[in-house]
């Protein structure tokens, strides 16, 4: 089905425009259903919940004028499937993280998340106020897209491991699971680096098939049950300082929004990206405590290991940067986090570390 | 006026409401227009554009069927009468920090900030996740508001004194211009404390009249002209780690509205919080820069100060122990506090220390 004959026949589902004595745009008439894909399966702790909470907030905000009809990954489409489709106007909008399109354009990675790249505040920053959102939208209008941030994982963990890592030559020859650019980093250490989905990490990393694997942070790594296997769980890593989720409609389908219904859906993706941001925050602090309770050893990288993580993923974006606009986003992205990540240091950390010194 | 008569007069101002074919419920009907005091003076870089940013959002996401009419201090009301003119029904609403608000109730500081208490992420963390927002919806029942949170000015810095702090004996006798209970922990290090409106701290401080002031962080306080009179910026500060602003509705207001504009409301509030947070970080990043190009010595407090600020600080919020309301809420943020802290530091705080580091 061709774009414009799609928007024809659905755009303005559900009841008909009604009659009114006031002179009104015709977009204001009449209840309409926009159809949401996912990269998450139904339920899936925290990245499911922050698709839900935007398709929520936009049904309540337009007193259901607006219905957003939630299908997750494999209702509709397959997880990797979200973009295509809604480019090709074969859904209304995805939910979903931005760093597994980059085969459609490597800049999108940055609107995820970076190997050494910025936390959730710097990310906020540079989206809001410094450019990414800007440049989010330029990459946007390649495929006919209308994108927003609309959820955030927080720092994802460094992972579990079989052994302590004391230095980088500990990576030689282990068969690691990371995904994205991260892994391509991971590789330039000598690691074999496996890319399994989700639902395939707890038996290859019980059989030996995998020496260690990242997953999220510990709320989610919990529920993975990877503390029944090992006890080696590294808090920080390099690989995702925070991981950023979109909301994204078709351009066509959003131009075709009164504007008011514009703004509630990019004002709900916001207000989903503090919620869902928030919601890893308060899981993650209490399954760290529970897991450090159950005996996991929580451990960090030596220098030394950070020194080789740092020069792995700065060669892994380089080369990239052929890509004019790919080379643009990066530039944009490293000199906001140059400014942001000063002030913050010299004021939230350097408070937060000796209120922690102090109370202990 | 009475409540009652005030609400029946202005509360559906603007156009009457229209007939329609369509059956809908009465509060759906007509344009309405509702006021919002505010505790900034029009303009105020960071603070006052929380509040527009607010009022924009809602107008924009009801296709202006709910315009805000925003007054800044002084236009309607003073500053600190705007949340007794919202419980009277005098305005439908204000914006302002809440810990202006402690002679209402002590508990207020807490939804803007404690000294020694929580940064951005981790109050956030507290309102969305871990119970704030229920228990500032508490204290909103006892005086007939319907509050969220809605900007945050994020870490304040500590300050600009007059020669270098060395120990905690250096804060004897000194004349420093702190508000709050951030300033009356100060008071028992032996400080003077002064608690001087905005407008009168540069001369203050270029008299002599004030050895040092605290104010906002390096935006506002590049603005306010303290790098020409003293060069000893601490960024660090124990008194207010986040400081939270408030858009709080009349409730008797909120709830004539439909489902849909409350949730337009509160959603707008989340919104202009995260913004908010992101514009002082941004402002504030290259304000720092500026200002140690221009000469002004950054320095951190030493370990004894902090010592003396975390003893000070926990004294001075023992002193409202007695109320019961003011006691549980202060369990809760300390609660939710100790648990995100903690995940924070393994994660966030370690990967940006690493990654400061590498990158040099």
């Amino acid at each position: 089905m061709d774009r414009r004959s799609f928007l024809k026949t659905s755009a303005l589902g559900g009841s008909a425009a009604a009659a009114t004595t006031l002179a009104a745009p015709a977009y204001a008439q009449g209840k309409r259903t926009l159809t949401m894909v996912t990269t998450w399966g139904r339920g899936l702790a925290g990245v499911h919940d922050a698709a839900q909470r935007c398709a929520d907030t936009i049904t309540a905000m337009t007193d259901g004028d607006l219905t957003i009809d939630l299908k997750a990954a494999g209702e509709l489409v397959g997880a990797f499937e979200v973009f295509d489709a809604v480019t090709a106007g074969q859904a209304d909008m995805y939910h979903g993280a931005d760093y597994y399109f980059t085969g459609q354009h490597p800049g999108y990675q940055f609107f995820t998340a970076v190997p050494f790249g910025m936390t959730s505040l710097e990310q906020a920053n540079w989206y809001y106020q410094d450019g990414g959102k800007e440049l989010h939208d330029e990459l946007g209008q390649i495929f006919g897209l209308k994108s927003f941030l609309g959820g955030d994982t927080g720092a994802q963990a460094g992972g579990w491991f079989n052994k302590e890592i004391t230095s980088p030559e500990d990576f030689q020859g282990l068969k690691f699971r990371m995904p994205g650019m991260g892994g391509q980093a991971l590789g330039k250490l000598g690691a074999s680096v496996q890319n399994l989905p989700g639902s395939e990490v707890y038996q290859a990393l019980a059989s030996g098939a995998i020496d260690g694997t990242e997953w999220i942070g510990p709320w989610a790594d919990e529920k993975a049950g990877f503390q029944e296997i090992t006890k080696f769980y590294y808090t920080a890593g390099f690989h995702e300082p925070a991981a950023t989720l979109s909301l994204a409609t078709n351009r066509d389908v959003f131009d075709s929004l009164s504007p008011g219904h514009q703004a509630i859906i990019e004002t709900a993706a916001s207000e989903a990206h503090i919620w869902n941001l928030t919601q890893f925050l308060a899981n993650n602090g209490a399954a760290l405590q529970r897991l450090q309770a159950s005996g996991v050893k929580v451990l960090e990288f030596p220098d030394s290991v950070w020194d080789a993580f740092g020069q792995a993923a700065s060669d892994t974006l380089d080369e990239y940067m052929d890509d004019e606009l790919f080379a643009k986003i990066r530039n944009s992205a490293e000199e906001s986090m140059k400014s942001s990540a000063g002030w913050i240091d010299k004021s939230i950390n350097a408070f937060a570390s000796q209120r922690d010194r102090v109370l202990g």
